[in-house]
């Protein structure tokens, strides 16, 4: 059990960006909520899983939609506090403890914000030890937890309950309904016990998010000195480093899909590398051969300040470094590859681990 | 009070599918399932709304989406009743009495089908005296009920519970997550009191289906007596007579949107009548002057058999007889106007009462 303040922000907000591969929203907007909610309610107390009683009720909030929309419609603390309350009364119990869905500059601090506002513990771990896409793409899904019931809110004051048959209908009938608020909506879903929770989550992303911003922002080290770092202590694979000359987007049907094009610098000069995302980066082409893939982390960041960019911070001209970041086994077995390989995303490639 | 059985179906569906006026989904369908329902569970009680108390709870059902879909994805009871349950599990609360929402081949029936399951007594009325293809197109809007909490249900065992900031997002959400689900859904909605239901409902529109299917079904009568006797007893008005020549239809975004063009035989010979139509019909231009609009009723029948045809129904080639009949006063109102006027669905047109 540890507490964070206000002073944890910009090392968990950069830190989770990182693992956010892109996706996951916009650092800055993910701390001015939570900087918000942490003053005014005072610190959160974030737990181990194994801290938690096994039945009680365990709630993730998440915001969803594409990160382009959600730079837009800054959320507030009474509409994720909507979702988690119109889940409880759903189910007819309050939660004790609230819990991220994935990593990222948003999605990692709406649960802190909500968890201050309630006075609950955030437990440290995620579903997905990175950011992906699509509702079920969970190691709660993985692992059969039901998606539903989930709430749905907007910053207008609508909210629905949505009860569906299996994980890829509640992400269809998710995203129709985000789609039709204007892109971007606040959720709350996978209620689950606290054994549940301990049998499923990714544990950690939290602290890892947390030791990763650190890393980044000390000053102190050079950008190779870090890069060092990054391979030694976290097995980073260097991809590429080179300038941003193309990012080709389209957002029509709820996700951020684009493609990035990148010439080469230095080490890669001659090179181009293309990385093509929805929400997330999903697949790295150096030169035209496959260098990462999903599950797999593929992280773009300031080649000088080592700052990551999520999709939609891409602009022609940027500097960029990008690294590769091995994924939580979980995603490494049959039902993980099925949810999440990169064949789920039509890349007719197989995954293979990240090649040092 | 009285009793609907099996052999009151036949008038019945065929009365609602005219006063459908193109909408409201297929009567054999509609047959079919509240027959089923009807012998298995037992006859249902039609009542008067002033029978009601004022306090218990009226819940109105429906099926929602575009009536070319709705032909293909026949409702069965157990989806209607789990709508409706869902909506009283949501409000704690059971219901007295089901209510119809629009009159229609489909819909005029699925509340009997419902109400026979749950031994439960049908209001005579409805919300519309006709069909609209929107949800916020009632009475009910018109004097001020939300139409929210609602519960929206598919065959595969998806169900939602919407609660909107106002009756056009419910529209707007329900239809989306109705396009999701393939195109038609199961909805209950616009939960409210007896005292309620008595103050806005449009009184006595089964009642009325069923005397005019009687008249329509009358084998001793012949097509002039029976054309004769809709406008001496019921306003109506010829509006044509004629030949399909084209039908063009686009149904993609959850609504069956088209135009019947046809050609004039006997008195109308040389004339040509456009009707255009979303889900039911809207307007009914001939030689190119408006003769009719919503909301008043347009009505396509066969020319020979004097059986009222849907949209999803014509087809090049038909002979047919048009009418139009006049609305329920409550849409000759300001707000009446506003929600289902002429320039709601963008024609440049004030609404004029028919013309004798």
């Amino acid at each position: 059990m540890r507490t964070i303040t206000v002073a944890d922000l910009a090392d968990l907000s950069v830190g989770a960006t990182l693992l956010g591969t892109g996706g996951g929203g916009d650092p800055y907007i993910g701390s001015l909520m939570t900087e918000a909610a942490i003053s005014r309610f005072g610190p959160v107390t974030l737990i181990d899983v194994d801290e938690l009683p096994d039945e009680g009720l365990v709630i993730p909030a998440a915001m969803m939609g594409a990160p382009t929309v959600m730079v837009e419609k800054i959320p507030n603390g009474r509409e994720i506090q909507t979702a988690v309350s119109a889940l409880e009364r759903t189910l007819n119990q309050k939660a004790i403890a609230i819990m991220t869905i994935e990593a990222g500059g948003i999605n990692s601090m709406i649960p802190l914000a909500v968890a201050a506002e309630l006075g609950l513990p955030v437990i440290d771990g995620d579903s997905m030890g990175r950011a992906f896409p699509e509702l079920q793409m969970t190691s709660f899904h993985v692992h059969g937890i039901r998606a539903t019931p989930m709430a749905l809110v907007d910053e207008k004051g609508n909210h629905l309950i949505i009860d569906a048959i299996d994980n890829p209908w509640t992400e269809r009938l998710a995203r129709t309904a985000t789609v039709a608020v204007g892109g971007a909506a606040i959720i709350a879903l996978y209620p689950m016990t606290g054994r549940q929770a301990k049998m499923t989550m990714v544990r950690g992303t939290m602290g890892k998010a947390m030791e990763l911003g650190r890393l980044l922002r000390d000053t102190r080290l050079s950008v190779t000195e870090i890069g060092e770092k990054l391979s030694g202590d976290h097995g980073a694979l260097e991809l590429f480093s080179g300038k941003v000359v193309d990012v080709e987007r389209h957002s029509g049907d709820g996700f951020a899909r684009g493609t990035l094009s990148c010439s080469g610098l230095g080490a890669y000069d001659g090179s181009v590398l293309r990385i093509e995302f929805q929400n997330e980066n999903l697949i790295a082409l150096r030169d035209g051969i496959v260098v990462a893939t999903v599950p797999d982390l593929i992280c773009v960041l300031d080649r000088e300040t080592l700052m990551p960019i999520t999709t939609e911070g891409l602009t022609y001209g940027q500097r960029v470094t990008v690294y590769a970041f091995p994924c939580d086994p979980v995603w490494n077995t049959p039902k993980g590859m099925e949810t999440v390989g990169p064949r789920y995303f039509g890349y007719q490639v197989d995954y293979t681990p990240l090649q040092r």
